[in-house]
């Protein structure tokens, strides 16, 4: 049994070691944008379902055999998705945004066998309450944080944290792999985590 | 200014080296099991309350300066505390009590001014929903996991993580420590938290 993990995203490979599973990763390649700007009239769940299963079979279409895990992460507030800050404004609007209010952050998730093509998909939400930012904190953050490859700005596993005051959900959804999401979908092709485990 | 961390925890330590704060570390050598005994008719809020400031006055009565922090964890369901699990079959116990529940983790953290010996305390609460394990789950947790040192016999940054559907609070209090309570508390001692930021 291999499962294949269809990202290069740093923090979803440290989830899988965390976990002692072992897994490969292939890049999908998937052009996401253009996926994106297809979807405009979608709903951010759609979004985030459509993109991880077009990274899943991207990937799975190469192989023989094994489980091709896809995932793609975005931050919603009032209906908005928010993706990456581009530059420093955006980053400080995204903050603003988000001072003293609950966003919400989805992944969604793909999981498709290669062997028979067969595809299970999944979204995970989890709510993010950030506390309200003066701006000298938002002029810090901006000044000292590595934001721009990040959905919203943040990763909740870094100094960010000091913004949020609390979470309502799968912690690991945030970083960017909702787990029990995962293990479900696992199941639902039959196969049993233990199987992929260093330790198991 | 100084911030001293009035305990040994790897955990706790970890967390403060991750929000990039400068502190020390200095062992409070408190008899956790004497405050314990006197407290048997306790709520759990009052006894992490309570040692959370035994730890922080002990080592802050040493110092002339610096701002203390203690802390004190404990896992709580149907009104019982839940400590480490002394061995396999108390391990076994805690588990089965989780399966398909929600517990709480709570958190006593207290800040010291050793200058002049004013303390705040307070208690974070986060709930930990466990989704139903399986006894094989069970029996490879037992055989692979390091759970002697840990309250509930679990830490969720871990593979434990396998074993969670989902939080509501503050990640970091299941960790150790909660953050904004830490922050909330040094604002009351008037002490913004980035006069301790390694980056402020």
């Amino acid at each position: 049994m291999k499962l294949i993990l269809a990202s290069l995203s740093p923090r979803r490979r440290e989830i899988l070691e965390m976990l002692n599973i072992n897994f490969q990763v292939v890049n999908s390649c998937v052009d996401e944008e253009k996926i994106q700007s297809k979807m405009l009239e979608s709903t951010p769940t759609e979004l985030v379902s459509a993109l991880s299963r077009a990274k899943s079979q991207a990937v799975a279409f190469q192989l023989k055999d094994g489980f091709v895990l896809g995932a793609d992460t975005v931050v919603v507030l009032d209906q908005k998705i928010y993706g990456k800050p581009a530059n420093a404004r955006s980053l400080r609007e995204m903050l603003l945004a988000f001072s003293d209010r609950t966003h919400q952050v989805l992944t969604g998730v793909t999981i498709t066998d290669a062997s028979n093509s067969r595809c299970v998909s999944s979204v995970a939400l989890t709510e993010v309450s950030f506390r309200r930012l003066e701006d000298y904190e938002i002029d810090w953050y901006e000044k000292h944080a590595k934001y721009r490859d990040k959905a919203g700005g943040y990763a909740i596993q870094e100094q960010a944290a000091l913004f949020i005051s609390s979470i309502n959900g799968c912690y690991y959804n945030v970083v960017g792999l909702p787990v029990q999401e995962t293990l479900n979908l696992l199941a639902q092709l039959d196969v049993n985590w233990k199987e992929f485990l260093l330790n198991g």
